[in-house]
């Protein structure tokens, strides 16, 4: 069975998370980590549907996260996300603030694609453009955090 | 605008809850009332989404949950049910547990209609039936409760 690709965008709408996370990796020349990644997680009993959304986009992974009793599936590849994930939510369109969402992450997986992430003129872009997706989610730097770790590098 | 058909599905795969509450009234023959309800519920950015399910559907109404901040879309006319949320959920089938919840709302909705809640013989089956939907959800009488009532009423 296979799942219809607008049904895929409905739960989308509702149970995914386009992300754009920041670590700290000193061995990086800017000393930052940048990764873009997509998930849908869903409650335990619904694993057998997030086969169906791993089997129709035939790339990254589930995996089972503990402290909240979920099952993830997560694209981090950022070849898959280039060709797999964001070609899909160009075809069968987000609404409201989910499509924000995709929007910026678009946006910034062409820049990673581009390379543009190691670069000190533009991951403050970047980084820019990351912090205004999903507000209401946490982050473990500040952006002030993560300009200041820049502002070292550079200078 | 008008929503995909499948997309509906897709939303309501994780944002919906096809629900049926029980209401002490004193009024009623058998004590109490059964209330079959659709809603889904979105955070107040997506209100405009949440109107085009409201167009999709041409029936029930929005309204604001202060408690939560959330926009709820909500169907509890049983014509409406019978008619129209039944029916789109029946061509464009839901997957894994909502599904669950789905067939047995369809079930109660049916006995429903067909007057059995205020038959004292049929009603405790209506209370087993509901009381499997939507494990994780808080109900104001447990089932024991509601069947106390009913064993009063009876005798």
């Amino acid at each position: 069975m296979i799942l219809q690709p607008w049904f895929i965008t409905g739960l989308a709408e509702g149970e995914s998370c386009f992300s754009v996370s920041f670590t700290q990796r000193k061995k990086l020349k800017l000393g930052i980590e940048t990764r873009p990644s997509f998930s849908i997680s869903l409650n335990q009993r619904d694993l057998d549907l997030l086969k169906l959304v791993h089997a129709y986009f035939k790339c990254g992974s589930i995996r089972y996260s503990q402290s909240d009793r979920t099952y993830k599936y997560e694209v981090r590849s950022l070849d898959d996300l280039v060709k797999r994930i964001i070609p899909h939510f160009k075809e069968y369109a987000l609404h409201g603030s989910k499509l924000q969402d995709f929007l910026k992450f678009e946006q910034i997986c062409k820049k990673v694609r581009a390379n543009l992430h190691r670069s000190s003129k533009y991951l403050p872009e970047i980084i820019e453009i990351a912090y205004q997706m999903n507000p209401s989610g946490k982050r473990k730097h500040s952006k002030e955090d993560l300009l200041k770790i820049l502002d070292k590098i550079v200078v």
